[in-house]
């Protein structure tokens, strides 16, 4: 798929310019510049550039063309394309701008081009973008200025100047690609169709994304969930305290902010998110050129203390383990090495050590089964080598499957070492904190590699009555349901308290008798949300008296508080006593859709904002997840003699709340609220809902 | 103080060597090598070195000498420091290694050093360090390779290794130091006596230390609040996560852990700490090169919209607010910036902006008075002209007050940019999240210098109650105090609640009575420490009746949990109803003493470990702080329709606390725990206390 996009045969630069210094110049210049098919440039008025003949048109080109670059202005696109179209070029990169981005006019051109495309069946890059490349076909269909060096990563980006900025990058560090696509508008094909497309490329091990936005949030974990098994995707997602463009009048919706739809869709799918622009250079530099480790356990060798705790800190800040070496390798260690040594985790050769004590110690440790990976500190001491130290990782590099991350901490007298770290594609790290971080993610990638991803569970569910409450509701134009939504809940099995809406004292009395006292009683009226605010909630109410007394003052307290609310009755409820209170709630993002969001109710929910969100379809491992996510987590396990809550029942509501928002999505938004959890084997129950539908 | 240390008229080098290669000639290569003064190489076997005289002994030398660098064998410093003692010489930097640091003999070696040292007066820097230099009177006394470019930060390194690499990075980036200095053993000076003299110096405007433990926590913290008045002090402290050697069988020990008392104590006195090495190197770039903001509202121009969210949205995260341009600056913008461009923060000048077009877009936004401080974003983009835009960058750093941060994001192409920049002493940040970081240092630094330093409250108090208490618990070999400790609290003026241990239930009721049912009653055994865990609370008593009955139960449930235990009796309370519940602790620090600790009680201090800690002594704004740093403060001043608490009279407590641990060091470690605070106005009441002495 998209392989001769990549990989194309003769490429056409439809604006190719005489100009020199123009993009229609850069585009041709750069593909001169050592691409080794045929190149067409097409400009109606030039008959040759650089000595190679143009045309006036791809239709007067002979032979096919794999693939065409347009660099014209954006008025004259839709003709070009429509020609392309003919002549039966199905891979194009749109350069030009003056689309989308510019407003309606340019959005109506936009479409236009996107209705020919397809009519053709062509597949589309930008517009409004660098380009693309590929450094092992040598094609450069981008107006960057050079190539990067080959290498086994492949990066898509939203950003055109971050795009350069990382090129600029790879040439400084010598970390190389295989593809690069500037993704422009996304018109057609998108971050998901290249990440799919380079699942399959054997030049790609590493795929790197800068993002804005994510198309189409479903597809999107379906696909990187699926790559991820395979290959590292990592991306930069900009953008985290942007407002969203999401309803907000739940809690869910509240608590969930801009961002979190992606911090949950990206962990549930695998894919790492680097948080600054350091981070994805870092993870850049050690998944392209160091193994995978099999586990999380580190050694450091240095040749000073200092920088050896400050990386035994970071390494226990990001959740490394610090190993224990084997009793065989600290006698080993101390053979060689000098007295005043350190033969423990972090292992120090001492400031005098020679590349040949490194190499000892490293071959040392890196022949211990306790061992995962390592990082190697240098700080420039007065007989240190930085040189011969970074041989010694080449060459080490070469004899295990163990990631030995280089850091050698300075300036001027550790850049030798470091540009000989280059000449064997090995990246540096010069902070420990920073190789520490990226043997993390390393180690976090060997375990979403290899998780088992479980079909989300499908539960026997009444759909109908779901449809026909939301029915009922809509014709009588109303949006946001209150107890009266406890039967869809039902409809899921999700268990409610047995309730009833009585609409005088006499029929409230019957009801608490027949349910058996004590009761809550609730105010039920549509223009109420925090009915505890205005005295539209009692609990413990124990005989008829009370209950009428309270039935009384409730109706004066709510017309007080509330003048012109339409009270429609109130809710005789069975009492729920004990247990813990959580909350279930669903939020729809724009991209990724249902957001769900799970955590302790009260206190725990309003002031700690203490929860986690997955987006739905969710799998029991997800559910599982939120539950062990939230901080307060101990508190459903039981602490200090206390017994466990039903955490296995919460798991199943979980799943079916999120089989109920997959299957509806006419619910905007639901917070169950609260839910109480019984200890182990009691199981749980709905107690409230607040439910929007479209 | 300390000025001859630094500009020495004369060095003489105590062990100069003949031999390249050697430590003893390094130094005086590294003296030669720039130091206008004299320069004296005592060798008892050389004639001369170099073409300088070399002399027996210190003692031979004519005239007089102002520092000494020794780097003799251990063995024979000794000798040497009394000579230098004979010769008037009051500053010494030993290089020597072989004491404390390699065990007993070496540390009692280092004890005579320091006795000799006293009598004579001298100060001493080391043993077992890299030396000191200053680069204004170019005097390197160290084997450091080479002297750093000028500057006007000074830095103390606990770590000779990483001391070369910070100087080994200021050769690469031109980030300038005044003075270094390795402190080795810290045998005589330490990090504090260094801070204290670089108050004064006037080459000296940012002070950097990397540390790996405090010689005296007290002194450090009045000293350092001392100096950050005038000057920032940015700390690199390492051990994180190391075991601490403190008493953890309190609540506040064990939630202490080994590294809340710098955390804390950094904080009080207005210490910067970075937490890594970059955040080091990025402080020292920041703060040398800029001025020092005046508020915290950052404008970011950048010339690609892409960096421009990223760099907003680590503003966002480090708490900098996105500036509001005015009216005025957006119409300027807007006469002279191409229309597609961005006139609000980010101000996107585009990505084929000439320097020119920066240039007048930073001298815009420079002069809105609503701006604090300016992020310059530059990506490689085909028009980008780096140079260009650092000479913007230096040009406007002249004509404003306000910081200006560079950003050149990149590799090989913006190289050139930061090279330029290089050339005015302006840092470059690689990553926008970097110059957030910093900029929000720098801005909290502004803060700390305008703030104005309370004196800890002083309260009459009953010194003599608290005296007897620990004498009468000495006496009986108690050193784990219960409820017994009460009257400490009381004589401090911690009001406690109502109590009296009896060893019967007839005087149990008649206390009851007496204070007034309901009561709460508790086992009292120096055995049992969890008494809830063994059936050894019971509250809500309201009865002789239930009083007796639960008596008697108490005691059968104790007796079978811990069969041997000692029971003293039980303890018959008031009934505290109402109020929420905290708890106030302190544990002593080995470096900082007294390390106070607040929080909510019950599961917030145990499973949420939502806790806050301050070295005492404590001022009101410690204290505040204390209680407004906790996650959960919102529970104090009244969520939805509850009252707020005493807030008020928790600060006194506090303080009240932190008198009473100051005055008696002999209290190890103490946990208040539960204290309730009523609503404000009506106080707080401590139920319960656990006190260690020693």
């Amino acid at each position: 798929m998209l392989e001769k996009m990549f990989y194309p045969a003769s490429v056409a630069v439809i604006g190719a310019s005489t100009e020199k210094g123009k993009v229609g110049r850069a585009v041709l210049d750069n593909l001169i510049d050592g691409f080794g098919g045929k190149i067409f440039p097409i400009n109606p008025k030039a008959p040759e550039i650089e000595g190679i003949k143009c045309y006036k048109s791809v239709l007067e080109v002979p032979g096919d063309i794999d693939l065409a670059v347009i660099v014209i202005p954006a008025k004259f696109v839709p003709q070009s394309v429509k020609e392309c179209g003919e002549k039966g070029i199905k891979n194009l990169v749109i350069i030009s701008a003056g689309f989308k981005e510019v407003g309606v006019e340019g959005a109506r051109l936009e479409n236009e081009v996107k209705e020919i495309a397809k009519n053709y069946g062509i597949r589309i890059v930008g517009p409004n973008c660098l380009g693309i490349l590929n450094t092992y076909s040598k094609c450069n269909a981008s107006f960057a200025k050079k190539m990067p060096p080959k290498g086994n990563m492949s990066i898509i980006t939203q950003s055109g100047a971050l795009g350069t900025a990382i090129l600029d990058w790879s040439e400084m560090t010598d970390v190389g690609f295989a593809n690069f696509v500037s993704l422009g508008n996304k018109s057609d094909l998108n971050e998901i169709d290249f990440m799919q497309a380079w699942k399959e490329d054997k030049e790609t091990n590493v795929i790197l994304a800068y993002l804005e936005g994510i198309t189409d949030g479903q597809r999107f974990i379906n696909v990187s969930r699926d790559v991820t098994k395979e290959k590292p995707v990592i991306v930069v997602k900009s953008g985290r305290t942007g407002a969203g463009a999401r309803a907000v009048s739940s809690h869910t919706g509240s608590l969930a902010g801009a961002d979190a739809a992606y911090d949950s869709a990206f962990a549930q799918c695998g894919v790492i998110r680097a948080d600054t622009v350091d981070q994805f250079f870092d993870l850049a530099g050690g998944f392209s050129g160091q193994p995978i480790p099999k586990g999380d356990r580190v050694v450091i060798v240095t040749n000073a203390g200092g920088p050896g705790i400050l990386a035994t800190d970071a390494c226990e800040k990001y959740g490394l383990k610090i190993a224990t070496l084997s009793t065989e390798t600290v006698e080993k260690l101390k053979t060689t090495l000098p007295p005043a040594a350190n033969f423990y985790n972090p292992v120090d050769v001492l400031g005098d050590a020679p590349a040949k004590l490194y190499d000892f110690a490293l071959e040392t440790v890196l022949a211990d089964e306790g061992v995962d990976g390592v990082i190697v500190l240098a700080t420039p001491q007065s007989m240190t080598d930085p040189v011969g130290i970074a041989e010694v990782i080449a060459r080490l590099r070469k004899t295990t499957d163990k990631p030995i991350l280089p850091c050698f901490v300075g300036g001027t007298v550790m850049a030798e070492g470091v540009e000989e770290l280059k000449k064997y594609k090995l990246y540096n790290y010069e902070d420990p904190d920073r190789a520490a971080y990226t043997l993390r993610q390393m180690d976090r990638f060997n375990k979403i590699r290899n998780r088992v991803y479980e079909k989300p569970r499908q539960f026997d569910v009444d759909k109908e009555t779901v449809r026909k409450t939301i029915e009922d509701s809509r014709k009588a134009g109303i949006s946001v349901l209150g107890l009266e939504a406890l039967p869809v809940l039902e409809a899921y099995g999700i268990p409610t308290l047995k309730y009833r809406v009585v609409d005088n004292a006499e029929k409230a009395k019957e009801t608490a008798r027949e349910f058996g006292y004590p009761v809550v009683m609730k105010i039920v009226s549509p223009q109420i949300i925090h009915k505890s605010d205005v005295g539209g909630v009692r609990v413990g109410l124990d005989s008829d008296e009370a209950l009428e007394n309270a039935y009384n003052k409730m109706m004066t307290d709510v017309k007080a508080a509330v003048p012109h609310c339409r009270i429609h009755g109130v809710l005789i409820q069975q009492m729920a006593t004990g247990g813990k209170e959580v909350i279930l709630g669903m939020n729809r993002d724009p991209q990724f859709g249902p957001l769900l969001m799970f955590g302790l109710g009260g206190i725990y929910v309003e002031v700690l904002k203490d929860v986690q969100f997955r987006v739905a379809p969710l799998t029991e491992q997800d559910a599982l997840g939120m539950i062990y996510g939230i901080k307060t987590h101990q508190m459903l396990e039981g602490t200090r003699g206390e017994k466990p809550s039903d955490i296995e029942k919460l798991i199943e509501l979980l799943q079916r709340l999120s089989q109920l928002v997959t299957d509806f999505p006419e619910i905007l938004e639901l917070d169950i609220n609260p839910v109480k959890v019984y200890e182990k084997g009691k199981g749980c129950l709905a107690l409230d809902v607040r439910m929007t539908i479209q």
